[in-house]
């Protein structure tokens, strides 16, 4: 268990169950070449180990590190940013039914929740590529039909496709889909072992929409709450309300129970956020293509007049720290505000706090199409790159809907990313073991 | 620096400049979030840190782990495996002559050595990303018009298109080019600003042939010597000659200059690779599909008989542990031999001692064709997977081809796997501080 988990562990007290977030790290036997050790944070037994051994078992916290399958929140949403993820989007066969439905998520519910522990699923027939959960996360959404089955009576509203803006050039290969697979591990190995597994006790009853791959830094890489950097270099993601935080579970979650709304949210035009259903909410997933030829085009200062940070460390161009607030009533010597009010961070700021969204983002970076397809030219871009945007929200149309139509309609940056796929899925609530993703929604009347 | 690194830097001793795999690790200040640190392996001050700074500090090797790109020979050969790679395929324009080619020689390479080290190359827009080398290595690849321009003379014969095998089909996506960048590291952004950047400075000289991604497990989720699993979960590579042993370096680079013939290399049949430039070696490079869905229908005991060796460990099926040695004479209790005549192993192993090779792979695993196409239906295969199969040896012909005959006339692994890419380069000698990789060719006379 890594420290921060620990002290996470400590202060979750009453909301952990709620939260659905807690860890531990089991050191295993690691098949052939194994590494047995009880080691815990702090106490490595340097003087009883070789210096190989040691620096290995230091190192085997990225491998054994397991997050929790079981909760009354499903994983991987509040969870830190694994280095790897893998969206794949489903499509029901048209024979599927409620039976079938139910009958799938029973599957992938256990496959997961095994995956999780780095146990074997039932009937793996690779069970070594099991061992190394690295902090795995199984995350399950539903499109419209999904709920339908399911129970259409607790459908959200804005469970249905964006509306169309101006900025978009979606492709079928990355929109739509009736069911959301969100794979994520700090191994690449896991990652696409749990894949494979997932998809197949889904191929009986679905077909593949798209796939999708992203990344972040390795772990390890960076202390685990450094912001990521996307593929223009920018900090990427500062202003996302933290983890844990009454912020956070209200944005991502709606207000709670006892119907607490944070101090800041209550004001005049906020505090409005209901969860569709306890301990859900919904995933915004849009590929963002990032045109890294003509970014390189502009130089430093005008790279940060686009978004209003800095690229050095993610602060406001008006000073301060990554997680200061922007000054955006300060004028620059020319007389003009020193944060554009195009600048990206202008835009996507609203006056309303429940306008607000919970970013979990991935680099991605593919094969050239021109590649691909085997007719690269002289003219053949070198990269084909961008940003898996995933937003989490109580909310879509509340939260989400403002601030994508603002920077649609005007917002710097949209001269160098273009939105080339688009989906949206409400994340129901956790399991409780023996049970299945989405039975909390059939069996609530 | 890791113990594996200490003890390899004090064994190496006398060849440590001949391998040029001398490593240092760099504990620097890492931008917003800084780790600053002065930390040397088994020397942890838990008492100073918080237990969170203790755990980050820990896993900062990941990333700030430095593999030396100056040497004798180029990183990236002997370099043990990173999580991470990236070989990209390049063809010259017509009219990139011996001087534009030297002058992108230049710029590659001092892009390379900057990033090795965590430093930004020159005119990097986007310098923070480079800051983490996570074991970056960059080695490069030549092919024959690549030699005509630098040094036709010293052309290896094989250095071409490997014969047509019936078990190819190979596609252009895959298969040839000028110029080969092999770029590994630990860390996924590492590869993806590296890659940039090098196909920014490439990009007036050469066009994108291919580019084929690929992972092993991340690093620490197993110790460093593990040998890898590929996706039908078999140990792969267990009869690599060690890294560093007189066996690599024979197999690997041919006969020493001062004509050392390793033990049991001498005998009548072997004991006969040159190097074709002294610390100089080749990568064939092949993409084999592995059609995960005929492999999951095998039960475990045949696809153990399939290969020769057992899942679990990669031991032989005849018995003893990973690294020992089959018996190929053992019959089993139904009269045949334990170890079928048409096993990879037996098929892969020759009585010529010159007949190995060093293997270097990486797993892939990419979107469907179909699903790329946005053409997936119910037939759509959820898997579209394989292995970079990268094979260094001194000597392709000697070396590489017979193996590749003989598993191409039978191997009973074939029924599953299917070369779809292939390309073969010399991987020249590494470069001094001040050269350019390829410089000592030129200079040759």
């Amino acid at each position: 268990m890594t420290a921060d988990h620990q002290q996470a562990d400590a202060a979750a007290g009453t909301n952990q169950a709620a939260r659905g977030v807690r860890r531990r790290t089991l050191f295993k036997t690691a098949g052939a070449a194994g590494v047995t050790a009880a080691l815990t944070a702090g106490g490595f037994g340097a003087g009883r180990l070789s210096a190989a051994q040691d620096i290995d078992e230091k190192l085997s916290l990225i491998g054994s590190d397991i997050v929790d399958f079981y909760g009354a929140r499903q994983a991987g949403v509040g969870t830190s940013p694994q280095a790897h993820a893998c969206f794949i989007g489903l499509n029901l066969k048209p024979d599927t039914d409620a039976k079938g439905l139910t009958r799938m998520l029973q599957l992938l519910t256990d496959d997961a929740a095994r995956l999780s522990t780095g146990t074997p699923p039932l009937a793996d027939p690779e069970p070594e590529l099991a061992l190394r959960p690295a902090r795995l996360t199984v995350t399950f959404g539903f499109g419209r039909k999904v709920m339908d089955l399911l129970n259409p009576q607790l459908t959200p509203e804005w469970l249905k496709p964006l509306p169309k803006y101006g900025i978009d050039k979606l492709q079928k290969r990355y929109t739509g889909g009736d069911l959301l697979l969100q794979i994520c591990a700090d191994d690449p190995l896991t990652v696409a072992h749990a894949r494979r597994m997932l998809l197949k006790d889904s191929r009986y009853y679905t077909t593949m929409a798209w796939i999708q791959h992203g990344f972040r830094n390795a772990r390890g890489s960076y202390p685990e709450k450094t912001t990521m950097r996307n593929l223009f270099g920018q900090v990427d993601g500062s202003a996302n309300p933290d983890r844990g935080s009454e912020n956070f579970d209200y944005l991502v979650y709606g207000e709670g129970e006892l119907g607490h709304i944070p101090a800041g949210m209550d004001a005049e035009k906020g505090g409005h956020l209901k969860p569709w259903f306890p301990n859900a909410t919904s995933l915004v997933l849009r590929r963002i293509e990032m045109n890294l030829d003509t970014w390189d085009e502009l130089d430093r200062p005008a790279r940060e007049m686009s978004v209003g940070r800095t690229l050095d460390t993610g602060a406001p161009i008006t000073g301060g720290g990554e997680f200061d607030e922007p000054d955006f009533e300060k004028i620059n010597p020319h007389g003009f505000p020193a944060i554009p009010d195009i600048s990206h961070m202008r835009r996507s700021r609203s006056d309303n706090p429940d306008e607000q969204i919970f970013r979990r983002a991935y680099n991605y970076e593919d094969v050239p199409d021109a590649v691909w397809e085997g007719e690269a030219d002289e003219d053949t871009a070198v990269s084909n790159a961008g940003l898996l945007f995933a937003s989490y929200q109580a909310d879509v149309e509340k939260q989400y809907m403002p601030i994508q139509q603002r920077l649609a309609d005007l917002d710097h940056l949209n001269i160098w990313t273009t939105p080339i796929g688009s989906a949206v899925f409400v994340i129901p609530p956790g399991a409780d073991e023996g049970e299945y993703v989405g039975q909390k929604l059939v069996e609530h009347t």
